[in-house]
């Protein structure tokens, strides 16, 4: 049995998510996929995904895998999947792993981007692609204020309500604002992540930047283990699933 | 009576053109705009713009004027119509012109970009703003090709058939290709150009890149003042109108 790993990216605009969600009308990411790669292979797959997306998030660097017997050699895979797959969704490359491989569980890094645009009028073009924020913010208050996320911490108070899991320690390696021109992008890299972790650490850090808190705030917030000590989940069009390490 | 400049930047991948189409179902641009600052000043208005942009064809320089009685400032325009106009409609500056402006007939000078990609696959996300073509392309010809655009020609060869005009005649003043990456622009600057003009100059320069043609043969589709003997209509998404000078 063959397992195949996949680079993918994708506009999540007009997708539900990754996944398919029974509460949700419309097309998931993953079915897309499947279903492009069956018709290839002549049989059912599976994508196991390093990170499920939620809906309208984005992907530059999704990894997923799958199991075939099929014989196509893996570096066709992105070419015959150019015909199939909607203008959307783009498999980058794909290649042979060892048969144990697998993109979520064996995933050493995750790095995400939140892009926040903050010129003072929209842009035709880019309001899927970012959060548009075209009020002051004190950017180096911010850039305190991230530093407090790295190393390990309980992400309780980082997780949105009803999630399944019981276990909200993580460990952030990486927390960085970057400018760029009109653009703020902010880079979190960890080897999880909790259900709408970096969108909330985005409200979060926004909050700082207009004064509301100050930097020192997250270590507070984070003490106190209940999402509604955070602020508010930032927009999903602005987060992108940039890399994925093994 | 005052006359107001409007500055308009658009996507349009979900609109059948500038203007109303009689044989198209879809929202045009122009009726948006209108029906949005009618919304303001309360009577209706009437925009001239400098280009009638496809169906497809994007703007970052669009530039229209209208007249009102209204007393509302001119920048208050890009404001208020932020919160009306859809997210990929955006007006970027306004201000009070002489009365006998307009938009079209006082343009000195308007630049298209038309935007070809080369990277071997597509991007999810640009898909809709450029021409993919992963193929080779042998640029130093394209570029001595684009050079025989200069000058005052007439561009019969290059107008779409059926177009109502009877003068051919344009004076085109740049007509340039930029490299930045895997993106190829064609830059080109004229007073007025014929229908379709840029998409088929696009479509006969990709000839040229392809070898089908050299960068001579634009002076032989020139003397033969026929459709026929010039390149494909370059595809509309491709296209931007970028700055209208007066």
């Amino acid at each position: 049995m063959r397992n195949i790993k996949l680079l993918i990216e994708y506009d999540g605009t007009n997708y539900i998510g990754w996944q398919s969600q029974p509460s949700y009308q419309g097309k998931n990411i993953q079915g897309i996929i499947e279903a492009g790669i069956r018709k290839m292979v002549h049989h059912e797959v599976r994508l196991n995904a390093a990170g499920r997306t939620d809906a309208g998030v984005h992907a530059r660097g999704q990894v997923a895998n799958f199991f075939t017997e099929s014989l196509i050699p893996a570096e066709r895979f992105p070419w015959a999947l150019k015909g199939i797959l909607p203008y959307d969704i783009v498999v980058k490359a794909a290649c042979d792993v060892p048969e144990d491989f697998h993109a979520r569980y064996h995933a050493t890094e995750k790095t995400y981007r939140y892009v926040i645009r903050r010129a003072a009028l929209p842009d035709a073009f880019d309001w899927k692609y970012g959060y548009h924020f075209p009020y002051p913010l004190n950017i180096s208050e911010m850039e305190q204020a991230a530093r407090f996320f790295l190393g390990t911490h309980d992400y309780r108070s980082f997780c949105a309500k009803g999630s399944p899991v019981k276990k909200f320690v993580r460990t952030v390696t990486r927390a960085e604002l970057i400018h760029d021109g009109d653009y703020l992008y902010f880079d979190v890299t960890a080897k999880g992540f909790l259900y709408h972790m970096v969108r909330i650490m985005v409200g979060t850090l926004v909050e700082i930047g207009r004064g509301r808190w100050q930097a020192e705030d997250i270590k507070r917030i984070l003490a106190k283990k209940e999402r509604k000590y955070a602020g508010p989940t930032a927009l999903a069009h602005g987060l992108y699933l940039q890399e994925v390490k093994y």
